[in-house]
This record gives structure tokens, sequence and C-alpha cells, in this order.
């Protein structure tokens, strides 16, 4: 089995652009070192090509548009994303949701610039729906839980395992984050254990204090 | 009075990202010294970094969001811009439309950043409007002129001058420029005589064989 | 001195739709029967036609696309508004916001359509943008108190001030509403002792236990 | 088998709002009696009310939210089509995309007010990912043949028998349409015969001079 996927979204948090970006990354190299679990970051989208230049960490963009090159200004396109350094892309984020035919459009377009894809969704519905694009990972997510501080691997496990389910249904090469609320090594390994490959969390990491403890925690139990 | 701005959008056109955009900086710097022109870029977001720090151009985001720091996936926040080396942003470029009231938060929160704001619009009544936030400067595009080919300083000069009045009626002390079909050093004298203060303008710089030599054709008449 | 306009926005509400949006469509009939003040309506779409056949009532939609006849599903246009029997439309309500261009385009279309134009805006400088357009009325609804029960006429009555001020400096002929969080006759004396030309409001007449009562109480102090 | 519906969207033309509504309904309404073959139409929200109580035709929407009841301004609630007189919608139509998550509450909130749910797609992967949502009705719509006069079931008849494969594939129950460019009864007869349920049609009714003689070609090789 592979090594479970950790990935922290840096968000628009103060604490997570610039130097904040470079700080929350070199904890994650740091933890990723000592620990062999592999710590993802992504960063606002000035901050991809320094701080994949600077650390030895997985750089995933926030967003990607379903375009190709051409007359696109202030869309993401996927080549550049890769030109800066990235190595993935989350698509659809709750924060940042795309319509149908562009979750699409963006998994295509990510795929075919060599970035690996990770769709974020809602509820079990979306999840198998997400499936049919085949990306790399689907990060569900339940909205009343995002920033919560409540895990959704304790407080509904159900829509994970459902979830797992609905998307291994589809197409069993899809791998399955869990999303919202996580904070912990305990939530990473009930998520672990739900049947999941790994995390997508955000504030529990970059309004920390000290991220690598947090870090430290959080792979803990794996 | 103040020397013309040129200002290249680099859009999302394969020519204008990573390698593409260094060249296109590098034409925009070289002439910008030959001429003592203000010529400035906007790359895409993961090129703001390397370009600002590689270049002594003044280098311009595609987009900005009327955010605060907090927690928005895949958005772009000013302070992130600033920190990455931008001096200003295009905000509601005729492909980034924003609500009326994202027009204005941008404005509100790039001015905060220390950031130039370059509001883009598309008719007389809707830059008399977005004169009212005070912008350093309205770039003024007919939709149906972007891209075209013909210049809107020779298509439509009427709607150039009605919205210089009407913008200068609002605030004086907004900027105007010409966009949408710039492409000579023809039609950047004729968008300075119309009484705006200089041009933004993208294929006709980031598609040619030779940007410098487009350039200088640019700044000939100035 | 022109009548005030009071103008019921049913929203979505359970309490507004169908026989409900008949039952507020009765009250506000007979309260402006009673006190000759002018009460609209702005149901939901396919509750205009019924209603304003129905009842003696000026009705207004509560949105309109700024788009010409042609192919655009699921969109409102102006003329399909006006044939089923409005008067007037709201434009741009905080729940429904629109590009500045489309809020331009959006008066244009429903001022072409013989439709009067309520476009809402959220601050004072934003409501200046708007004035550019020349509505026939801006309603000023402050974001954060919509809906909150705290009238902005008691909340922050210089918001009020402020952007009547702004208004009429850039056109005189532009009517005002306050918004926000009225819900009593003093709520709408306020509003209009500071300068506004009537109010726009919705809970607290469409969720009410008897909107008879509330709206004489609304008009009680005029 | 079931009868095939053709379905006519009346979109936003200036001869199918109003009165135009009334004269397609009519012309539905005549020629299903004649021939027996399910017409339905979709006009203008504001048509709903006066084309569902005067002609015996199934309508639908053009679109629905995906909200519950409460304070939504300007959006469309099922409940409310329905108690218009709607006995279906059209959900994300190539004009009026919806995000992955807004398809699946759109779906189901219909499905709730007891509403037809017919979601439009735009190629095999999107097709198999509504399938997901199990609504009634999937139309294919590849957006390069929409009102281009060029049929899909001759232009492009792979995207037809694939996406109904992957449909089935998902769910089996998930009746599918085909649209795009569809005019005549050969266009129909051959979209029945490539394994889909009926057409989704626009312009070549509601356009024609007389929608009576183009309805009965269209259902003349059924």
């Amino acid at each position: 089995m592979a090594s479970p996927l950790i990935l922290v979204n840096l968000k628009a948090y103060r604490e997570g652009i610039g130097r904040g970006a470079h700080r929350i990354a070199a904890a994650a190299e740091s933890v990723a070192d000592e620990s062999g679990i592999v710590i993802g970051v992504a960063p606002a989208f000035p901050d991809i090509h320094p701080i994949s230049h600077h650390f030895a960490v997985p750089v995933y963009a926030q967003h990607v548009d379903g375009i190709q090159p051409g007359a696109h200004t202030g869309h993401i396109l996927a080549e550049s994303l890769r030109l800066a350094g990235a190595v993935g892309t989350l698509i659809n984020h709750s924060e940042r949701r795309l319509t149908l035919a562009d979750v699409e459009a963006g998994v295509s377009a990510a795929r075919a610039a060599g970035l690996e894809t990770v769709v974020c969704t809602n509820n079990v519905r979306t999840s198998a729906a997400a499936a049919s694009f085949s990306p790399d990972y689907i990060a569900i997510e339940p909205p009343e839980l995002i920033g919560s501080g409540v895990s959704v691997s304790k407080a509904d496990p159900g829509i994970i395992e459902e979830s797992v389910a609905a998307v291994r249904q589809v197409n069993p090469d899809v791998k399955v984050l869990t999303g919202a609320g996580i904070s912990t090594g305990e939530c990473v390994r009930i998520a672990i254990d739900l049947g999941t490959d790994g995390v997508l969390l955000a504030s529990s990491v970059v309004k920390a204090d000290d991220p690598v403890t947090v870090l430290r925690d959080l792979v803990s139990l794996l």
C-alpha cells in the first residue's frame, strides 16, 4: 500500500503567504524527512515558484481552470502551474467551486500537463460523479465541517465510508482523501482506517504557533 | 505630464508563460531602457515572482480578488501579489469580470496592499462608474474589438474621448488607458492624442516573432 | 415630493411563493388602498404573471439579466418580465450579484423594456458607481445587516446619509431606498428623514403571521 | 418501450416569450394530439404559469437552483416551479452551467418537489458523472453543435452512442436525450435509433414560420 498523503492547503491565510509559506514548507519538509510520510503543500499561486524551488516538498496549486493556452486573463493554466514547479492541483475546492463541465475539463487539462489531480467534493453523490473523471484523488469535505475544528472522521465517519465505496465502484484506482476538520494524529489514523489514502487540511497547520509540532502529531500514528 | 504606460498583458498565451514570460519581460526591459517609456508586463500568477525578481520592469497581476486574508482557496489576495513582487494589478478584465461589489472591494484591497489599480471597463457608462472607486487607471476595452486586430483608437475614437470625459468628470485624478486592438506606434500615438495615458495590449506583443521590434514600434511616436 | 415606495421582496421564502405570494399581495393591495402609500411586491419569477393579473399592486422582478432576446437558457429577459406584468425589477441584489458590466446592461435592458430599475448596492462607493447608470432607484443594503433584525436606519444612519449625498452628486434624479433590517414604521420614518425615498424589505412582512398588521405599522408614520 | 420525448426549449428567443410562447405551446399541443407523441415546452419562467394553465402540454423550466426555501433573491426554487404548473426542469444547460455540487443539489431539490429532471451535459465523461445523480433524463449537447444547424445525430453519432453506454453503465434507469442541431424528423429518427429516448431542441421550432409544420416533420418517422 502506498504512503498516505498529508496535504496542507495554505489558503489565503496571512500566516500562509510569502515568508509564511516558506515557514510551512520548511516544517513540511522537515517532518516528511524524519517520518517518511509524504507531506504536500498548496500555497497561493504566486508562492508556487519560490516554494517549489526552495523546498523538497510536493507543491500543489489550489485551483486550475479547464482552459487551453490562449486569451484567458486572470485564469489558471495547468501548463503554467507545471512550469512553476507544481506537481499537482486541487480542483473544485468548496471555496472555489467549478461547473460540472469545468471540473472535467480541469482534470483533463491538469493530467495533460502532468499534474496530479485532487478533486474536492461535498457528499457521496458528487464523489461518485467526480470519480467518472478518474482523478488521482477525491477529497471529501462536508461543507458544514470545514474549518469547524470538528473532524469529519469523528463526526460523520459514514460519509467517508460511503464515499470510498461509491468512488471505488466507479473507479477503484481513484484514491480518496478525508478533508474537513482534521487536526490531530488520531483524526488522520481514523481517516486511514476508514479506507482513505490521506487527508486534506489547512488551518490546524497553517495557523499553528509551531507547525512542526502539529505535523509531527498528525503523522504520529501512521 | 507623466510618461505614458505601455502595459502588456501576457494572458494565458503559450508564448507568454514560463520561459515565454522571461522573453517578453526581457524585451520590455530592453525597449524601456532605450526609450525611457514605462513598459509593464502582466504575467500569469505563477510567473509574477520570477519575473519581478529577474527583470527591472513593473509587474502587474492579471486579476485580484476583493478579499481579506483568510479561508479563501484558489483566490488572489492582494498582499500575496505584493509579496511576490507585483507593483499593480488589472481588475475586472473582460475575460475575468467581477461583480460591482467585488470591483470596489478589489480596488480597495489592492490599494491597501500598495498595488496600483487598473480597472478594465467596456463602455462609457461603466468607465464613469469605475471612476467612483478612484483607481489609478481605467482601461477601456470595447469587447467587440479585443483581439480583433482593429484598433479602438481608429475604429471608435468617440468611445475613448467620451470615456475620458466621463471619467474626468467623476474624478480628474484617474488616468485612462486605451485597450483593444492596439498593435502599432500609430495606434499608441492616437490613443495619447485622444487624451489617454497609455495603452493596454496583449497579442500583438506576446505572439510576435520578435517582441523587441514590436515594442520599439509601439513607443516610436511618443 | 413623490410618495415613498415600500417594496416587499418575497425572496424564495416558503411563505412567499404560490398561495403565499397571493396572501402578501392581497395585504399590500389592502394597506396601499387604505393608506395611499405605494406598496410594491417582488415575487418569484413564476408568480409575476398571476400576481400582476390578480392584484392592483406594482409587481417587481427580483432580478433581470442584461441580455437581448436570443439563445439564453434559464436567463431573465426584461421584455419577458414586462409581458408577464412586471412594472420594474431589482438588479444586483446582494443575493444575486452581477458583474459591473451586467449591472449596466441590466439597467439599460430593463429601461428599454419599460421597467423601473432598482439597483441594490452595498456601500457608499458602489452606490455612487451605480448612480452613473441612472437607474430609477438605488437600494442601499449593508450586507451585514440584511435579515439581521437590526435596522440600517438605526444601526448605521451615516451610510444612508453618505450614500444619498454620493448618489445625488452623480445624478440628483436617482431616488434612494433604504434596505436591510427594516421592520417597523419607526424604521421607515427614519429612512425617509435621512433623505431616502422609501424602503426595501423582506422577512418582516413575508414571514409575518399577519402581513396586514405589519404593513399598517410600516406606513403608520408616513 | 416508453414514448420518446420531444422537448422544445424556448430559450429567450423573442419568438418564444409571451404570445410567442402561447403560439409554440398551441402547436405542441396540436401535434402531440394528432401524433400521440409527447411534446414538452420549456418557456421562460414568467411564462410557466400561463402556459401550463392554458395548454395541455408538459411544461418544463429552463433551470432550477439547488436551494431550499429561504432568503434567495432572484433564484429559482423547485417548489415555486411546481406550484406554477411545471412538471419538470432542465438543469445545467450549456447556457446556464452549474457547479458540480449545484447540479447534484438541483436534481435533489427538483425531485423532492415532484419535478422531472433533465440534466444537460457536454461530453461522455460529464454524462457518466451526471448519471450518478439519477436524474430522469440526461441531454447530451456537444457545445460546438448547439444552434449550428448541424445535427449531432449525423455529425457525431459516436458521442451519442458512447454517452448512452456510459450512462447505462452507471444507472440503466436514466434516459438519454439527444440535443444540439436537431431540426428534422430524420434527425429524431437517428437519435432514437442510436438508443436515446428523445430530443432536446430549440431554434428549429421556436424560430420557425410555422411551428406546426416543423413539429409534424419532427415526429413523422416515430
